[in-house]
């Protein structure tokens, strides 16, 4: 990747371009210039670029073209600011950076805010350094938020890595660095942590932004108390009152539409119905599958959505690219169409239903009618980061043996409850079964388990869940197991969940499903057992499979495999387990896996 | 000054009170939060405040206040973020950032972005450092732009110092800088003038923001050109187009309402009629006279003037504080009244009339009822400082005589044309008398003089004005000269402006008006001969006088001694007076005094 000049360096040929003295590199000649900044499509435009930067946008840019200038028609279409994702992790999509890109270029998106909080859990500051270094090869613009959290909330859950202050205050000095990723430990904010306060502290007095995660209903002191603590944005709301009170107190809203979190329709009313100042509302997509990136899109579907929501196109647009860029401090960067920012441009013919026919990065076309003509190179993993999954011992069948109280015929549960389409659980109570000492599953209460796989230390902490509807003899595993990324099995059937299991250590880490004894899907992630680094049409096809298979196996659920994955995310409530045992999120304590018998 | 603690340091106590733990120092109780994020008023709030910071703005502070905390009643009055000014000049007042930062308190301005432009031309970065440090005692917020020009256009003018690229990298170290000052030479950017770039790669480079200063109506590629450059503001606009061409290219349009500008009336409609997005539009004065301060009012005169012009008031209000900080990349420490930033708050019982009832700054009173209730500490002036008059030799008649060309009864001579109320000069052509060998001033056209003071070469460049309406034997003087500061003096009589230079050498700076041998009037500046250290109701009262004796002398226009003072300033159209020559801004280049005969 040839590197960018800063504004400073490209300013002598931008304005002797702008001037009509110089040729442009590029020009895109008459187009519909959406102007995020006025807010207005204002028709008969050229843009010309030079150095990968806007030189000049004019109604007639004829002095910008000269003999090797490259010239692309725009007949009248719409130029918009390449999109911007304001908070995501590409470790959701089970792709690389390079491939990540790969796939969301034909989609429109430009920048990403990337919070690499996954591989931090698992190879620390190294891990959140690989990812910095494979962005920054890529054509497009992708920060790294560097991860707050890890672990999430300590005490409740062993990672692979720990974060510190000192790892902060390191990162905010490399080049890619924009902020701190999402503040999640909300509690420990509230309660003045100096750990976190720290983190928060080393992002502010290197200018950066503070990204927020406060992901409970109080609005009360404990919000007041959180966003004293200096997190600038917040993307866990989920109904207008949410977005509008972040607004209100100088966060900045981000309404996210992800494959499994629809909270843009519920919140963009704010908007729509109350008027409020949209400059400090953003959208994101903070987790996206390869599935929906190949079939669906990435930032166009969240603009398209806010606009089906009743959102006005432009203001749409904003809310996706200068409102993030301002966010962050980039305005003069990038997120518009204007002299000195990054040449990133999108053609499209309809502003609503937003066909992304040519995306052009930093001057240079990278996509034409989805078809993506630039090169996403590849970053060297090391054998660190390909071999992560170390489960101390082969596991059997009676690692998962949950035994039941002395003398008990029946117990009272408590059983982590899935909601579809729902980052948050149900803690459940439900009355199981005991055989021959041990508790089984019954109706659509299965087991779970969390496999430690960092250390090697053999653990294995065993509960129950409900709502999964799966049938038969059958377990699912994954060391996509948020945020500790240990490994998550899932079974109505021990010697399954010990099969699923070596599976996986024997492959490297990823996803797998066995039924009756029958290895029925799988999905390999080799890097740090979160991502894999071939296409996402692949890794689409391999999730489908998945998905089929857990179908097979009795469960509908909508993005089911993502669910899977959270219910170790011991700060989204209500009940999730971790490496130490069963978590109420609601208080942030352990709670038992039975209730005491009465 | 108690040093103010960063959020990062106030963070633990902050989050404290706003969980309800630990009592505020002070809590605002019971008045309508005016919030700026959201653009809507919100009734019956209470903000706590420590530490100077927000700490939380909620329905009911009880829970905040203890038996120390003082307890402010709005009685139902707004609460609105102290006022910003984003571009000014604290000279144009002719009262040191002290004195200054006294006159505006009352009038609820409580951030301040200055451009100590006038002082370096006089004492150069020495001088920029003092304005910063005295700024850097006074109970409100006073942000210092590095000057960019001095001399503003090289090569048509001398000045004290000049400002060198490497002055502006050093001042970017300081604490007090937050970016450059007004980047006049706008034919230099335009044409890619290393120095010039230099400057703006020093500023881009610290993060910082450039203010623009683009003085011409033409808006083809001498704009793009410009803008290329990398200004990210423009104070320059007078019509409706200017305002939108900027905000469109990305720039944010600061409209200004001054003493003598009357920018914002013929701008606001592109927000009012035109509908435009308003976050990109700025209020600001650029220049203030101390008369205007004690009379008038200051940010407020303008928010009031902006919604008199038709805008929403909570948009207006939105441009003198949120859009102003977010500008200056302070967003998230000043200008809007949320959780974190600096506790500046404005009581008033209207929005639309604004009387400035309470000003509370960093979380103290500092005005009460336009009662100034906080000391606003001076700085120790050196000598350097207040000694700066420097003429070489005592002047006489003969100094400003005007030689026709030999044998000419008559000649056309190239005058400069004051128009009332605008920064812009007419270049008229008059045909003048010779008497004795001498050109003669001839009804409203008289003599002007630039009297060299920085180097005592004993220079003195003679040409003509007119519109002053001057009659009798009369002269007036002044070192305040944009931006070269040497000094101007306009008479009818040769022998009065004599006297006037000679008696601002004595008095070490400031202005004076002489009719029939006898000192009307005259205002001491006797800091780098452009600032009063005494109070601003001192100054205007003296300033009124010498516009008395102004009017005695037959002139009746508006701020007539500000037009005066404007008359060297090479960078606005349409002629100028400079100590190298007459100056035809329009061209850049010198004209002769006469036509040559024909």
């Amino acid at each position: 990747m040839e590197r960018l000049m800063t504004w400073a360096e490209a300013a002598p040929d931008l304005i002797a371009t702008a001037a009509g003295r110089v040729p442009a590199d590029l020009v895109i000649r008459r187009g519909t210039w959406v102007n995020v900044h006025s807010r207005e499509c204002l028709p008969d435009h050229d843009i010309a670029i030079r150095h990968g930067r806007i030189a000049c946008v004019v109604p007639d840019a004829s002095a910008q073209i000269g003999p090797d200038t490259e010239i692309i028609e725009a007949h009248g279409r719409y130029m918009i600011p390449g999109l911007c994702d304001g908070h995501m992790h590409i470790e959701s999509g089970m792709l690389t950076p390079a491939e990540f890109a790969r796939a969301v270029i034909p989609h429109g998106t430009t920048t990403m805010f990337t919070d690499p909080h996954e591989i931090a859990n698992v190879l620390g500051l190294a891990g959140v350094r690989m990812m910095h270094d494979e962005a920054a090869l890529q054509p497009i613009n992708i920060f790294t938020q560097m991860p707050s959290c890890a672990p999430s909330a300590p005490g409740l859950e062993t990672t692979g890595f720990e974060v510190t202050p000192e790892d902060v205050a390191e990162a905010m000095s490399w080049p890619g660095i924009i902020g701190l990723g999402e503040m999640m430990n909300f509690p420990g904010v509230a309660n003045a942590d100096p750990k976190m306060l720290a983190e928060i502290a080393a992002t502010q007095a290197a200018g950066k932004t503070v990204g927020g995660h406060y992901a409970s209903p109080d609005l009360g002191p404990n919000f007041a108390a959180y966003v004293a603590g200096g997190p600038a944005d917040d993307h866990e709301g989920t109904t207008e009152a949410d977005a509008i009170t972040r607004v209100r107190q100088g966060m900045r809203a981000m309404l996210r539409f992800g494959s499994a979190w629809y909270d843009v329709e519920p919140q963009i009313t704010a908007i729509t119905e109350k008027g409020l100042d949209p400059r400090n509302f953003i959208l994101c997509t903070d987790d996206c599958h390869s599935g929906t990136l190949v079939n669906d899109g990435h930032m166009n579907r969240v603009v398209r959505h806010a606009i089906e929501c009743g959102c006005d196109p432009l203001v749409a647009l904003q809310m996706a690219t200068v409102n993030t860029a301002t966010h962050f401090g980039l305005e003069r960067e990038l997120g518009s169409l204007t002299p000195g920012r990054r040449a990133d441009v999108i053609l499209t013919s309809d502003l609503k239903a937003l066909p992304i026919e040519q995306v052009i990065a930093r001057g240079k076309t990278v996509s034409i009618n989805a078809k993506v003509v630039v090169d996403c190179p590849h970053y060297d993993w090391p054998d660190t980061a390909r071999q992560t999954v170390h489960l101390g011992h082969h596991l059997s069948a009676k690692d998962f043996e949950i035994a039941a109280p002395e003398g008990a015929n029946a117990v009272r549960a408590n059983v982590i409850g899935v909601i579809e389409n729902q980052a948050p659980t149900k803690a459940l109570q439900v009355e199981l079964p005991v055989q021959d000492g041990l508790v089984e599953g019954e109706g659509d209460t299965c087991q779970i388990a969390l496999v430690e796989r960092h250390r090697a230390t053999g653990g294995v902490t065993n509960a129950f869940v409900s709502g999964f509807g799966y049938e038969g003899r059958m377990a699912m595993a994954s060391t996509v197991a948020h945020d500790s990324h240990h490994m998550i099995v899932v079974g109505t059937d021990r010697d399954q969940m010990a099969l699923a299991a070596n599976q996986l250590a024997k492959i490297g880490g990823g996803m797998c499903l066995y039924k009756d004894d029958e290895l029925l899907a799988q999905v390999e992630l080799p890097i740090a057992g979160l991502m894999s680094d071939q296409p996402a049409t692949e890794v689409a096809a391999k999730a489908d499979a998945l998905i089929e298979a857990m179908r097979a196996c009795g469960c509908t659920l909508n993005n089911a495999n993502m669910q899977h994955s959270l219910l170790a995310l011991v700060v989204i409530p209500e009940l999730r387990l971790s490496d130490l045992g069963l978590v109420d999120v609601r208080t942030f304590d352990f709670i038992p896996v039975f209730e005491p018998m009465t």
